[in-house]
């Protein structure tokens, strides 16, 4: 129901044309959020002004290339995360400007011109098997409007290569850490900076590595306390995040 | 906000002392659940007509007296579940009619005279020392108004003693069965009769029963289909949505 | 043995052609449950009068046609679930007027008209990834005689979606809901409506899903007193479960 | 080493009381970090310009209060989290000025006024016992300055409780949902808001809730993609992080 | 029902006096394994000629002494096995021929001469902390009737003190090996002989033993194929096969 | 060194070839299990009297063929388990009269006639898809020279298919049971039967079947205490056990 | 038996007085490192030349006390570690040269002058926590005759602390590390030396530290490869190992 | 910044040309470890005299030819680790000199004549299936310029085999011991020698070895104060451990 129809109802009571019982029971019944709007997606884009997301993975290139077409259509900037080669095939062949980033397994169409900076994110990450979704992170984030500095291949068995790049990090409004194995980084990162720090486990390891999770509970595990958490390989939800924090930030 | 309320500002809409777009502005925001009740749990009593539950654990005598003083004065039936035995004697002092169960760590009192029998519940149990858990079920459903019949001591190492219980078993509208170690009783039993079985692991065992988690893990996977499962040792939970079956059974 | 050949030992004890003892032997050792049906799942089905199921999943085609053929010369209603493609089409060439659901993965073929309505049951998940189990619980219930509500894509990120169907559910005997990740969708359905509400983790997920193990343990451990849950994916228990439920209350 | 005393030792190179060689050895060997502090607290506090904080667990009442006189001596800001009923005693009685919360198990002193708002926090929980955690992330985000609003007892099985707080939660800078069992609540805030949500699993719970286990679990896999995870019961680092994110919001 | 007792039934259709329709319903319901004993351990010590047992974990001793008088009443021999220090006293109390085992942790009473030989049970333990286990192996397989070698503290550090038993070990019947920490203990032993092993995990260790998870998953991992595992700490189950195994060997 | 050589020292020492300070020093050294036999598989053969087995996994044909080339030389009976269809050819190739069984995945030569028989074992299982694991025990037991009768589905979920075999379960001198699933199956037999059973946790199930673990601690919990229990899928160690308690039983 | 019983028995052989068969079939017997010591722990004294180690926990004050004794007697330096407060006091009652560590939880006696400098080892920890496990490894090693160098509190969110110490760190001849929570220290400090580092999880922690699992999987999979890891909490153990590394080093 | 660099910013501010302020901010923030080198295998490479090792696991045949030609470029011996058949192909074809192990998975290329002997390594490992692992180390240890004997398929079940290399293994400076299953040799051979023994779990092993996990477990449970551990199939990281305790062993 839209707000105009809700309108609508009372002005019927107003003149006389409902009588109050049944609008009450009419009304009391109302979904609370669905006032003119009736997917999520759509009401989460109107809510929080960033762009529409497609998660790829588990949908065949035609699913995903149908609900690209259909998100376009409403005329919003528009990204597909977790996209196979497959699809991004497809989506390129359907939408020629859009732009296909293999590393980061991304596919992204803009409608209207970029915003202008929407706050500064850092996206860290330990190697070079994290780079998939240190670039998801970086390629979300991008997306969303952020200006984002790519700080690759600081390992913490190297304190060197992290100094070098502190003032780097202590100039964003946010920082993401994505790091495997022993999930350690965030943690020195966290001591580095005076902001937020969103750590990303990986997958990335063998063994005991268990998929991430040693390097997750590494992170949950965190002696700094401007660390939090999110679910492996989640880069997208990390950058997600990020552009909350960092969009507040330069937007006043 | 209660549907008196509703009525009052639509009754003022038709009226004309309330203008249509401020009525809209004011009714867009109700809560949708608010209508008339505050608290959740009046709100499930009066959904589904049973009585009031008051989880104990965790809660000091005091608080858990307070909360059963509150819920009497509704008048309505009122259990207090996960009792310890010094909870126990703070309520019996306050309320004299109200029944203590020591072994299933339950206080009851009764406000209306019970209803006429609401369904048959079996509770099985495996070993005595899951009758805690075993009891916490049964006595809930009695207090909800169903009829139970406890059948303990039935582990499947002797299974003539479940075959001789069989009869029983298939007359009951829901069966509820209580299980530690292997947890294999609800297998057994969901092959004997043809209405659902609600497995209920029990933290009885020890070194690797991991406190009923391997008992759960075989509840889980039974090969039984007709065999659902809730939380360890949650006798609770398994007789509420028994008395949810049996009632509907029988009350048609 | 059948109760007839009973009978008939009895009839030759009283006609003094069987001596007691002897008879007494052979009674004595008689299988409890093996008069008159020597395989479990024809017991099953004239127990609970629902059809046969074939769990195809690590059969193959061959195996998983013969089972079928001799089902249906029984005359009694087939389903055959987790069926692969290739196992669709030769079952599908051995018995054209079969029906095939790819999403679903079953293959039903049905003998005599359908049971009037046996109870109304809604399946509920949280997104498009949950389809396949899902539609494994509303086929299988379909195909045991019960009217289904499909009612998917309503996760809890977006509470509208599922408090725009909340009417519908409160109009079903049983509720099924199959969700992966997080596994909160059954606990906030279990607080809307006053049924049983069977929960059905789903594998849908990565990183810290552990293949279901988090929305297995999400749902075990729900605030909803009337939830009960089954294994990840397995759609045809629920379902199974809720027919036994949603029958009971419609043919009284 | 502080700048001063570097700028020292560059000066009498200048004057040529120093070889270039022995200064480049000198300063060679130069902690990176060490340039007029040596604690990391202290510089901690100095670049966040946060309080001061003791974990005071597993530290003896005297040492907690040998710490927090130390602090005090530096004329900061002192909290001290996890705090026992004795510690608290000896800490009240070296420091009368000093506010003790039982419920979060806090003690703090503040020296200057405390500063003018830091931006707007709102801390929710699911259930009663999940108080502690919820007062701890409150009490710190308080004394660092925030403004908090708190919404307890609003847990998923009753949805009506949440939309009724909707507003509120919409007009913070950021959320922290602290919720056991299943640990479903922040999906669902996560959902109604466009701010980050910090989750806080508690230790709330029983049988198969390992120990907070699974509402970790179930809030790193949330679908709601603003939702960021500390460790189990860490209302601190929940608050901490919070407040970084919260100050840089309405300091500009 | 006694064999006695259906025999009369069976007299009775001979006679004339029970019709063979009445008499097939009555015997089609009998439970299969109820002919002549009621409670399942009777049953059990009926079947292997082995004394009661009595699992004190979990009950009081009043409980305990209940049942130990009721079986002693049956005249037979009665061991109780996790007997607490107060439930040994009060057991002793009532029965002062009773022997109590501190170490063990059992109580056994003897009625009738103890039985001769029935073979011969290697006990070996891994350090003085498997003690308890080894000791209600011991005393379990003693109470049996079987000879019983006791072969403490053999660790696998030191390779001598096994090589120094080598002989005994061969010359037992079965060997049951308690080894806490990395269980590596019967490997080395079921590599030494050509009986079957019988390991028992023990909850001795610290940190990563995860109490006794550790040796378990060592035992079943075990690479000699002679090797059998029991529950952690279970050395009752462990006495209990053994004393079967050794006493087929024996008695023939 | 041979027993043969070490008498040929002493001879030495005897003649005053070599003085008793040499000697001792030689001998003190000497390895303790190295008289005459140079490979365990040998050694463990001389002394059990078994057959050899090739464990096939992980090897290549060419390596599986080369050994069991090795011991057919040897003069003895040899079996090669876990063998694909691929290393099953080649072996054939190279040894016609061997015999391959596809379900077992064994390849089997037998040198001399077949021993008597030495003992009875009998093999069951839960489902059909436990049949790789229950092939492979009862084609060991076999190969071994035991009797081996199989009983094959005959699941918990009905009863009445176990107690039908029940006398002939009776009859065995150790019975093996494979399941998978909930693993229920071995508590049921071993209350049946007076003798040890062997429980295989199988690899069978989906879900939180986690790989037969589930089924593993189903088993170490059985409260049958007859109940000893192999590793997941280990139908091999189990019949190696089962054989070395069968033919002393019937050896005697 | 002793070298001299050796030597006896070939003196025997060369007088003629033992027949060399006998002599061959008695010698091939002899446990092979049962010459001359018949306790583990002297024989690993007299090949390494540690002193003995009492492993108190589980132990009661008067074993340990007599242990202690039969010791000291021996004329051996003597350590008893995991000492608890009541065992100490015993300990020093009997031994009032002992010298007992509140911290390390260890007593220790020293007989002869300690030997001179046997290595260099540096113990790092991460937080004053971590305090016991670090001093359980620093007097252990001093015990042991190295030199220890103890550099505490140098966790890894302020960097600038373990900078400070890095040119001590790098004359260590081994360095052990021990951390609690998400055990990032020794990757950090294996990146700065270039000796063996043996990482040492500690409990430390809570929710998900579980008890120093997180610790310990974060240490195995550490990206310097140059770190090692012993279980948790295991002081003692670390400590053995780094002096049989650093005197090694030092002895040459 | 090489130290040459460092030196002459130092004497242009002794020449006056920089003032000490501007030299002052200058070097405050230069990178610690920064000095000379810029990545951190070179900057190990110089610390620890070892060559540099690329881990080409999740790398491209053309990403780890690239790293592999920059390296030779410098002038170092190259060692790949993990290398698949068909990046073995590429680096040969590009590096004929380059010698690839295909057991070990490494390809290696010297460019210098090997170092004189650097301490002498025992590589042990358990079974046929452990090669992988234990080549990697060995291959490894000799690239790195130690003398490695291997000591092949000496698993616990066989002891006369571990005791016929005792000797030898008494003869190394380090340990390395490579197990899966149980992981019980590690503490065996731990027993048999005074040097560190550096345990490497493998994932040899099926059902509840858990792809090594069960290995890792039982090697940190170690009984053998002289056993450390690595990540599962890390033969990688044990030699490069072993070669630090080793070499400092043989340099003095």
């Amino acid at each position: 129901m839209t707000p105009q129809a809700l309108l609508a109802i009372l002005s019927e009571v107003e003149q006389g044309r409902i009588a109050p019982a049944d609008a009450a029971e009419k009304l009391a019944k109302l979904p609370f959020e669905d006032l003119g709007h009736t997917r999520v997606d759509h009401h989460r884009s109107l809510r929080t002004g960033l762009p529409e997301v497609i998660y790829a993975a588990g949908k065949t290139p035609g699913q995903t290339v149908a609900i690209f077409d259909s998100l376009r259509r409403d005329g919003v900037d528009t990204l597909a995360t977790r996209v196979s080669a497959e699809t991004a095939s497809a989506l390129l062949e359907a939408h020629p400007d859009a732009v296909y980033n293999a590393i980061a397994r991304t596919v992204f169409c803009r409608k209207a011109p970029a915003e202008t900076d929407r706050g500064h994110i850092a996206v860290v990450c330990a190697g070079t098997s994290d780079l998939p979704v240190a670039e998801e992170a970086a390629v979300t984030a991008e997306t969303f409007g952020a200006r984002v500095t790519r700080l690759y291949d600081v390992g913490v068995a190297g304190l060197h290569r992290i100094l070098a790049v502190r003032e780097t990090l202590a100039e964003a409004d946010a920082v993401i850490v994505c790091a495997g194995m022993e999930g350690a980084l965030p943690s020195v990162v966290g001591g580095l900076v005076g902001v937020p720090v969103i750590a990303v486990p990986t997958s990335v390891g063998y063994g005991a590595s268990f998929g991430g999770a040693s390097a997750l509970l590494g992170m949950l595990n965190s002696c700094s306390p401007n660390v939090v958490v999110v679910n492996i390989d989640n880069g997208f939800g990390a950058a997600y995040t990020a552009v909350l924090i960092a969009r507040k930030t330069s937007s006043r």
